[in-house]
C-alpha cells in the first residue's frame, strides 16, 4: 500500500490518490517548470449534469491577458487525462497551464482556451474484458462533453466559433476518447491529438472509410507515443490502419514510457501546431523548393513566385528551385550539403516520396540505408 | 502519524496535508451541501510576487452568471484561512463557493466576488513566543494582499469601486489578519469579519482611539466565536476592548469549537450582511416602532412617516408607535404578545437599552430575569 507523504501538499490528481509529486526544475527551465512570464488562469466549474444526473466538475484554462482584452475571442482545446485521473491532472501533475503560458509568451503557440473534463463520467469503473461497458462509459463521456461541458465553456468564455477553432487531445484513456469522439465529430473538431494511446479501428470506421472527406476536414491528426510505452504496439497498429486507409496523420515516436514526462513533452510539441495557418513567407526570405521531378519542372515553383511578385511587389522573396528529377528522400539527404544548404535558404519546402514508393523500397524483406526497419 | 486514506480524494487543504474529508450531507441540505442551483466559478491564479520574490497562488470566486452578464460589477470579499491552511481551504474544506451559491440563489446575499489568498506569505513558519516574527509575517501578508493580490483581482475582474464595496474576513489566523489589516486600512475596507479569532489591541490602537471616526467609516465589524473554542477568552477580551473604546461591533457566540462547522456557519451568517443598505419599507408594510420614551414621544416616528408620505405618496406604509416611556428590553419582551404582536406588524424597528444601562442592571453582582449572567 502506498502512503502519502504528510508534509508534501503536491499529490497526484487521481480518483484514488496514492502518489506524491516531486517537481525538480531543470536548468535551463523545461516548458513545465515555473517561469516568470505572464500567467493565465485556471477556472474550476462545478455543475449538476443533466445527462448523468450527478455533480460534475471541469477546469478551464484561459491564456494570459484573457481577462483584460475583452474584445478578443479564442480557440478551444479539449485536453483529457488518463484512466484513474481526474480533470485536475493536466494542471496539477501535467502543468499544462504553465506549458501553455510559456509557449504563448515565446510566441510559439496561439493563445487558446483549454477545457479539462473529468473523464470518468460514471465514476471509476473497471471495464477490463467488458467492451460493452467500455463503450457505455465512452458514450456517457461523449454526450456530457458535447452536450454539456463544451456548451458550458462556450457560454461562459469568449470563444472563436467553428470547427476550425476546436481541438481535442488526450493521454492514454484520454487519447482513446479524443480519437473516438473527435473522428466521429469532424463537424465539431478539426484538430485531434492522441498521446500514448489509440482506439479501436471499428469505433472510427466511418472516418477511415471516407478518408478523402476526413482529410479534407481534418487540419491535424497528431499521434505520439513513447518507444518504451506498454501500449506502443497498439498505437503502431492504429497508425498502420490510418496509412492503409489513406487518412493523413502525423506519428511521433519519442523517448520514454507511459508517464507524465512523455505527456508533458507531447503537449509542448502539439500545442504549437494548433489553430495555425501555414506561415506565409516574409520579406527577405530565400525559399528553396526541395523535391524530385515534380519540383524540378518548375510548375508550382513558378506559381508561388508569381503570387508573391504580383500580390506583394514590395516584399523581396527569392525562390530557388532545388528539385532534382528522379530523386528520393535519401537522395535529397545525400545532396543536402552541396546542393541545398549551399543555396543558403532561410526557409525550405519539401516535396519528396514518389520515387521512394515506386522503387519498392518498402517491400517485405527490403532493407538498407534508404529504408527504416 | 496520520496516514491519508488512499481511496479518498477529498483531502483537507493544508500546507502539510494530514487529514481526509468526509462530507455527510444533511436533510434538508445545509448551506455547505451540494445543491442543484446556479453555481459560480472558482478561478486559480498563480503569479510571481514582486513583494515576496516567490511564486504565489490565490483563488477567486465569481458568482453565478458572472461570465454572462458582462455589464455588471461586483463587490469584493477577501476571505482568509487559518494557520497551516492555504488558499484552497475555504473552497475545498469550507465549501465557501457553495455557501455563496446557495445564499445568492435564495436572494439572501448580494452577488459578490471573493478572493482567497495564501495566508502564509513566507511559508509555514512557526512564530510561537516570537511576536516580532509574527508581526513580520503579518506585514508580508498585508503588503502582498494590498499591493499585489487585490490589484490583480481588480485588474482581472469586474469589481465595483470604493471601500464600501470591499470586505475582509477570516478564521483564526485569518481573523487576526482581517482585523489587523482591515482596521488599519479603513480607507480600503468598510466591512470586517473575524471568525474564532481576534488580534492584539495595540495592533489596531489608532482605530480604537479614533472610535468616532472608525464608527463613521465601518459599515460592519462582525466577530463570532464558538462557545467551546480554545480562543474564546481572547475573543471576549478583544470585544470588551471594542466596547470600552466605543467601537461599534456585533459579537456572536455560537455553539461549537475551533472547527469548520463553526466557520461554515459563520460565513453563512456573515455573507448575507455584506454590501447591503438597510432595506427600505415596502408598499403594504405595517411598521411598528418599538422603544422607550425616545420612541414614545414620536420624534423619529413622525419624521419617517412624513418621509414616506411625501416621497412615496403612492406607497401605502402604515406606521404604529409601540414606544413605552421608561421601558427596558425585558419589559418589551413581557409586553410583546399583547402590546406589540397585537398590532400585527409586517416589520418592526427596535430602539431600547437606555433604561437598562441606567438602572445598573449590569453592575457586578446583579442578577435576575432581566440580566444575562
Amino acid at each position: 500500500m502506498n502512503v502519502l507523504d504528510p508534509s508534501n501538499p503536491a499529490i497526484k490528481s487521481y480518483v484514488q490518490p496514492g502518489k506524491n509529486l516531486l517537481h525538480i526544475p531543470s536548468a535551463p527551465p523545461a516548458p513545465w517548470d515555473w517561469q516568470d512570464v505572464p500567467h493565465g488562469t485556471v477556472h474550476a466549474h462545478e455543475y449538476q449534469s443533466g445527462v448523468l444526473g450527478r455533480q460534475r466538475g471541469l477546469l478551464v484554462y484561459t491564456p494570459p491577458g484573457y481577462e483584460a482584452d475583452t474584445a478578443k475571442r479564442f480557440p478551444l482545446l479539449v485536453l483529457q487525462h488518463g484512466f484513474g485521473g481526474n480533470q485536475r491532472g493536466w494542471v496539477e501533475t501535467g502543468k499544462a497551464h504553465w506549458i501553455l503560458d510559456h509557449l504563448i509568451a515565446a510566441g510559439k503557440a496561439v493563445p487558446m482556451v483549454v477545457v479539462m473534463v473529468d473523464g470518468h463520467p460514471l465514476g471509476l469503473v473497471s471495464y477490463k474484458g467488458d467492451p460493452a461497458r467500455q463503450r457505455e462509459v465512452l458514450e456517457a463521456f461523449r454526450r456530457e462533453l458535447l452536450e454539456e461541458a463544451i456548451p458550458l465553456v462556450e457560454k461562459s468564455y469568449r470563444l472563436a466559433e467553428g470547427r476550425e477553432n476546436r481541438a481535442i487531445a488526450g493521454l492514454s484513456m484520454g487519447a482513446r476518447q479524443s480519437l473516438t469522439v473527435g473522428l466521429n465529430a469532424l463537424d465539431r473538431f478539426a484538430w485531434i491529438g492522441a498521446f500514448s494511446g489509440s482506439c479501436d479501428a471499428e469505433a472510427v470506421q466511418p472516418a477511415l472509410e471516407a478518408a478523402q472527406d476526413t482529410n479534407a476536414r481534418l487540419r491535424l491528426l497528431w499521434i505520439a507515443c513513447g518507444r518504451d510505452d506498454r501500449y506502443v504496439e497498439g498505437v503502431k497498429t492504429f497508425v498502420a490502419k490510418l496509412s492503409e486507409q489513406g487518412v493523413r496523420h502525423v506519428c511521433r515516436l519519442v523517448d520514454g514510457d507511459h508517464s507524465w514526462p512523455v505527456w508533458r513533452g507531447c503537449l509542448a510539441e502539439f500545442a504549437p501546431l494548433l489553430f495555425r495557418e501555414a506561415e506565409p513567407f516574409r520579406g527577405g526570405d530565400r525559399v528553396c523548393f526541395i523535391g524530385d521531378s515534380i519540383t524540378h519542372q518548375m510548375l508550382y515553383h513558378t506559381e508561388i513566385t508569381l503570387f508573391y511578385l504580383t500580390r506583394y511587389p514590395d516584399m523581396r522573396v527569392e525562390t530557388v528551385n532545388c528539385g532534382f528529377a528522379g530523386d528520393t528522400a535519401a537522395g535529397a539527404v545525400r545532396r543536402y550539403d552541396w546542393d541545398i544548404a549551399a543555396r543558403r535558404p532561410t526557409v525550405a519546402t519539401v516535396m519528396l516520396g514518389m520515387n521512394d514508393v515506386n522503387r519498392g523500397l518498402y517491400k517485405p524483406g527490403s532493407s538498407g540505408p534508404d529504408t527504416e526497419p
